[in-house]
This record gives C-alpha cells, structure tokens and sequence, in this order.
C-alpha cells in the first residue's frame, strides 16, 4: 500500500470516500492501457486480460476497480463526455458561451457527431442498456439543446423538441447512417442544422 | 401429417417453401398461445415452457418453429405491425388516405403511441438489437412519415425530419416518458403534434 496523496489527504464533508494513492494511480493506468488499445485495435478488439497485461496491474485488481468490461467502457466514456461538456458550457465560442444561441445549436450538433463517430462503441455500448440511454450523461445534452433551444427564441414544447433533435446525434443512429446509408459527418451536421433552424424557426 | 392445405397447394414461382397444412396450424396454435400469454401476465412472465404447454405442442417443435424466443416474440410483433401498417396505407381516414397529410401525420402519430405502449416489451426487444432498430418494419415508418411530411409540402431533409420525429414514438423513449417523467399518452401525442406542426411550417 502506497502513502495517501497529500492532495486529497484532507477530510472533506460531503466528499466520496479518499482513493488511496495505489488505487488511484492502478486507476490511472488502467484507463490509460484501455484507450491506447482502443485506439489501436478498436472497442471490440480489446479484452480485460489486454488491459491488464497492457497496465502491469494484476486482473483481480482491474475487476475489483470497474466491476466488469462493460464499468470499465462506461468510466472511459465518462471522462471524455466531462471533457467535451466543459468545452460547451464553458469553452470558446461558437460551441461555448458568447456566440448567439443558434450558432451555439450548430456547432453543438457538429461537434457532437464528431465525437459521437469517435466513441461510436463505447456509445452503442450504453444504448443497450435502456436506463443508460435516458440518464446521465444523456440528460445533461438535453439540458444544454433545450437551453440553448430557449434562449433562441423557440416555441412549443421545448423536452420534446430537444429528444427529436438530440435523436440526430444517436451512437447507433449515426453509425447506421454512415454505414449503411452511405451519409458523411458533413451530411449529418446540416441535417442537424436543417432541423435544429426549423424548430427555431429560422 | 394433416393434408396441405388447398389454399397453398399451387405451386408459386418465387414463393417461399410452402408450409405443410400441420405445420401452418401448429404456427397458429403457438402465435395464439403466445399472445394469449402475453396478454394474460405481459411478455416478460410468458416462458417457452408455457407456450408449448399452452397450445398443446411440443417444446420442440416451438423451437423448430421459431428458433428461440427471441424468434417468437419478433414474429408476433411483426403480424401486429403488418395489421397497423394496412390501418394507415389502406384504412379509413384519419389515419388512411383521404385525409388532409398533416391529419394524417397527427392521427399516426397517436396511433402509434398506442401500439408502441401495447408493444412495448417486443418492440424493446428488437431496439436492443441495432440492425432491428434501423431495419424493417422502421423502414416503412420512415417512409410513410417521410411521404405525409412531403405531401404537408414540408421542405429541406425530409430523411432527418422524419427520424427526428420518430424518435418521439421509439418505444424505450415512449416508455421513459411514461415511468420515469410521469407523462400519459395525451401528453406525448401533444408533443409530435407540437414537433409535427414545426416541421410542416403550420
């Protein structure tokens, strides 16, 4: 057992229970073994003995830390989507504050495709599950189109608007429509914009 | 072994292997059996045990019959769908042709609330697969919303705007509506009414 991290040696009220230092470093280099294979071999290609191997961190330890392949995919997502929602809520413009609300709607939709296509895996991964395609992190994105679905004026019945658009912007919806329909990001994103201006009524 | 059946004794170029006349009617005892089930104490208490038992057919030729349960429940489905898709092609108005496309568009989209309800448990099953998601019968929905939303002479991407109004009837959404958000079947069907309008420019 390693010595606590002085960073987060200090009690907090209301805090999550302290990871210990060795925890959360096995953590950090468990993720960081799971996105580089990955990225080299696809979701689908990398299996929980890989990660393992891949970080120097024994199987019983990876298993105890994210339960099961499936915790381990949901706690990879999790960190991107806390990336790219800081990068809309507080970021430069025209994803984050400052653009006007529509242009702000835009460039959500294209960035969101984007990383959408990226993490397509992981994604069609929480699709499966039902109560992971209505919760968080899906209810922070309808908060944020709703938001800025408001602020631009729209009318109406703003919840269901923002599922219709936000259906646009489904893992599997995507990829069905790359693969199968033969569609580009560019495509997608006016497709996006064709509807999100409608509902605006631009 | 019963004699064919004189309805399907002549042969049919291109037709599929016609089916003897006790294999039809063991079909029928087990979709009947099934449904009889389903409807008794929902999809989730119905096993393959009680089907067999219920239409006094052996478990092995369910199995035959089918292939799995998952097999059953798609085929089910799949003979209510064709009953709802006569309804809206063929049927009386407001659902039917003879209606003006934007009453068409509203009165499909409560029917369909309707059945996506009634259906839930089947139509979740088939969403868990993704090539059922996007595949038919999702096809024909697609194309008959696409075609009202032209009729309604709705402009720009006509293929977005009728999925993002889709969205508003998939089952696992219609169902979180309902659990989780404590809306009723009035409620959604005044949302794609309100999306509806928007797209057609009403």
């Amino acid at each position: 057992m390693g010595a606590p991290d002085p960073l987060i040696a200090l009690p907090l009220t209301g805090a999550a229970p302290q990871e210990r230092g060795d925890a959360a470093r096995n953590r950090a280099l468990l993720l960081d073994a799971a996105r580089r294979l990955i990225a080299e071999r696809g979701a689908d290609g990398m299996s929980m003995d890989d990660v393992a191997a891949a970080a120097g961190v024994g199987k019983g330890t990876l298993f105890r830390r994210f339960g099961s392949r499936a915790g381990l995919m949901i706690v990879l997502l999790d960190e991107d989507e806390k990336a790219e929602q800081q990068a809309f809520m507080f970021g430069p413009p025209p994803l984050g504050p400052g653009a006007p609300p529509l242009t702000r709607l835009l460039a959500y939709g294209r960035e969101r495709l984007r990383f959408v296509r990226t993490h397509h895996a992981l994604l069609s991964d929480a699709n499966r599950d039902p109560q992971m395609r209505f919760n968080s992190p899906a209810t922070l994105h309808h908060t944020h189109v709703r938001m800025l679905l408001e602020s631009a004026g729209t009318t109406g019945d703003l919840d269901a608007q923002a599922d219709a658009l936000l259906a646009l912007l489904d893992a599997d919806y995507v990829e069905h429509q790359i693969h199968d329909r033969g569609h580009d990001l560019d495509r997608l994103g006016e497709a996006w914009e064709c509807v999100a201006r409608k509902l605006c009524g631009t």
